[in-house]
């Protein structure tokens, strides 16, 4: 008997680890968001935004065929500056959708991108990594490909990312289909693909269609593209390129201005957003016009500048405040929001990296964003992604889900059938209600330490850091590969040496 | 003509560091609470609190006069446990005032308490003291007089607190005559008295006498007693001694359940809630039934459990819901509040630390607590006052300074000449709005490295708690006494003298 109940436990745990990770698509946040202007100080921040447009416009650099669209949607063109008379890019932004899919090729991990919908995915972009037994160093397709392992591994972090770092030991044209075949294998959720040229986001897409079937990745969308204005209030025809690249398949664009105030932008924050605001409608209209009805997510990046050094800063008040801002500006957009991550500008994962992560991820929900790139491994403004600090981070995307969910105002929550049986001055430890509720009850972090001091002393007073490398070791040591049809396994492999033999290598 | 200007530089630099820190006297919140409820779910745990009061009460331990007081009231008494009618304490505590001074000896650091008004004071109540050289060991008076200080030196602390650590090198019964002259005469900012039994409280009071002035004393409060119930439903005589004799010398008292959810308190935090509004207005209007209109506050400490292990856990996502809603609470019953605090179970000032700790202070000011004790030093579950933890904390303290001004929306910070000015793909370095502006535009911290990798590696490649430790020292090497009169401290010095002279000493 005690055999049957002890393999009945192994079975149920087991169970329970499975299906807590498989079955997290994103959360739906219960708590409401944080409003913090009143509708005033809203309405005068998309007036300026609309100022910004109407008398100062964008410039869309090199790509005739953007201009071309433009001057068709009626906005006044004067070289490649674009202006926009008032209300003209609202106008055109009816067109997308207030909440859409991104579909993973595992479907239980499609994720809906809008609404209440909240998804975290990993940091992007950074050409180093840092471990603590390695310290900093260029990143490498191991690395990508080990970063990729254990965002799959993290049931907390929902979306697969893109660039979780640099591949630099690949040749520079070459990347793309490395890291999108590594995202396609070793993860089974949602993915971001190349946008560093017109053509790379198609290979992107095209081994989606491998993986997904052509007519689904035409009717659907698999992969979004993160696409930079080169603020302040420029695009340029790299950017363009990817952007009607994704949008003209149907796929998601993801919107994103880079204002580091005082340098892309002013140093005051409601200009820095109402900039930011004019920056991103007109990127996300661009999609309607290639593609009325592409999903694109309405972006934003923030951060301030420690203005006696011109050293960026991240993780500060401004750029938390703004955020909320931002959240409010974009609902009233009826457009998906991408805000915020777990920013620092230090090197390690500190004190100072987690204060200024945790203070730039509280914003970041409860301005409302719903999707939340740069959730975890972000260390030095970007430059870096850290091992251990993906890890401490994704256990913070883990608070964050029980602190989204809110609380629940019902009779079992109230509890007072507790009280009555307790009484003043007793425990609740063995109390009925105690029993019936404590599996539930509070959320464990998998990297804190909660023990005594005598405890964590004899256990080697590891610091946090420290218990995050050995979460991590574990993690890849336990990794498994989601299963992946063999047929499209070889096709993939095909595809990306073939592309690699038609071009020779390119490395800057 | 170039020294004068050198010179001027210097003093007025030197002006605007004694300005800073002389002027700030608490914050006034500026951003809105975050409103966590709608009003039927604050309706419903109100109601719970009320039938927790009525049907299950309060035992009064001890303490006959309390007793006498609630039969007087027209509570319902069964033995030394109490229940409360419905209404019964809301109508008592019409009286309390929803905003009261704490005067400071220096009259520019008195504090408004209540209202928009917040106050951070430090960590209260560990018997051992941490920092990177020393290690882990019990608190001795030096430490308590270094804490003393390095709070009097920090503009960002406001409050000087009470048991910044524990003397144990003094004798439980006279370590309040040290910890409070050392309040006085290291620092000019408002302090906490002792709690542990109503002579020491009588005690801490007239050592306010000594000097603010008999008179004063009678007419203002300069003191604030912390007072504790023994959660679940119990006060005993110790507590409800020294809230007496603060409450009838017109002094302020906090009144402070102490739940961890599980133990002393149901593990779903709805009904923690309403216990623990269940027994802060219970304290809270005791003091008014000793003298109507003392200043009291509404106190609430909620933390949770890891129910494998038993031990305690802090900064964790569901007291931080927790103090949102308690905050609702206290606004509805219209009295000053204090909540939260740099909360964690870390060992040490390390990542854990900072993300717990991060999420509880970003609650506090969130919540709109108007006292928040335990600011700034909390380490391991309150076991320890940590040196590097203390700076640390503080300076996210002065992040939240930044955080609680919000965003003013006006032309200046709207910007719209800068854009009209710098114009597309240019920089706003020497624009000229970022040149009138950039003084006042960014929160800069003063522990966080925000230089380049290189720089940083250059320096030493410090970590965060590293450069803490190098900060505090500096504090500490360059503190000066606040002037205080020279007959005061030599009475001061005879009242603890003789007090000290009158009593053997006691070590538990």
């Amino acid at each position: 008997m005690s055999s049957v109940r002890s393999r009945a436990g192994r079975r149920s745990a087991a169970d329970a680890i499975r299906e807590a990770h498989s079955v997290i698509a994103g959360m739906e946040r219960r708590v409401p968001a944080f409003e913090l202007l009143g509708e005033n100080s809203l309405a005068a921040i998309e007036d300026a935004a609309d100022t910004i447009l109407e008398e100062v416009g964008i410039e869309f650099r090199e790509d005739p065929e953007a201009l071309e669209l433009w001057r068709n949607a009626g906005a006044d063109l004067s070289g490649e500056l674009v202006r926009f008379p008032r209300g003209l890019l609202r106008s055109i932004l009816k067109t997308a959708p207030p909440v859409f899919t991104q579909h993973a090729r595992n479907p239980r991990r499609s994720l809906k991108l809008g609404g209440e919908h909240v998804a975290f995915g990993p940091a992007y972009g950074s050409p180093f990594v840092r471990d603590l037994e390695g310290g900093r160093r260029y990143g490498t397709l191991a690395d990508f490909q080990n970063l990729v392992k254990l965002a799959y591994s993290i049931p907390w972090l929902h979306h697969s990312g893109g660039t979780v770092c640099e591949p630099v030991d690949i040749p520079v044209n070459k990347r793309h289909l490395d890291m999108v075949a590594s995202h396609l294998r070793f993860s089974d959720k949602p993915l971001m693909g190349s946008v560093t040229a017109d053509e790379r986001a198609l290979d992107s897409i095209e081994m989606c269609r491998i993986v997904f079937g052509r007519e689904f990745v035409d009717q659907n969308c698999v992969i979004l593209g993160n696409i930079n204005a080169n603020s302040p209030l420029v695009f340029d025809a790299t950017m363009t390129g990817a952007l009607k690249a994704y949008a003209r398949a149907g796929q998601g664009t993801v919107i994103v201005p880079f204002i580091l105030g005082g340098a892309m932008g002013p140093v005051t924050t409601p200009g820095a957003i109402a900039q930011s605001v004019a920056e991103t409608m007109a990127g996300c209209a661009l999609t309607q016009l290639v593609r009325p009805g592409a999903p694109t997510i309405f972006g934003n990046f923030l951060s301030s500048t420690a203005l006696r050094s011109g050293s960026p800063t991240f993780g500060t008040p401004e750029p938390a405040l703004g955020s909320l801002v931002v959240g409010q500006l974009a609902r009233r957009l009826k457009l998906p929001l991408r805000c915020s991550g777990a920013f620092t500008a230090a090197k390690l994962a500190d004190g100072q990296a987690m204060t200024e992560s945790t203070m730039s991820m509280l914003a970041a929900v409860q301005c409302g964003a719903n999707f939340i790139l740069h959730s975890a491994g972000w260390l030095e403004g970007g430059l870096v992604m850290g091992y251990e600090k993906l890890i401490l981070d994704a256990d913070f995307c883990a608070a964050l889900h029980t602190w989204m969910a809110g609380l629940a105002i019902d009779d079992n929550q109230l509890a007072l059938d507790s009280f009555r049986e307790v009484g003043p001055g007793k425990h609740f430890f063995g109390s009925a209600h105690t029993i019936a509720n404590y599996r539930s009850a509070f959320w464990e972090s998998e990297v804190a330490d909660n023990n005594s001091f005598e405890q964590w002393r004899d256990a080697g007073e590891l610091d946090a850091s420290q218990r995050a490398h050995v979460r991590w070791k574990k993690l890849l040591a336990e990794y498994e590969e989601p299963a992946l049809d063999a047929a499209i396994d070889e096709a993939l492999s095909e595809f990306v040496a073939q592309r690699k033999a038609q071009n020779a290598d390119q490395w800057y």
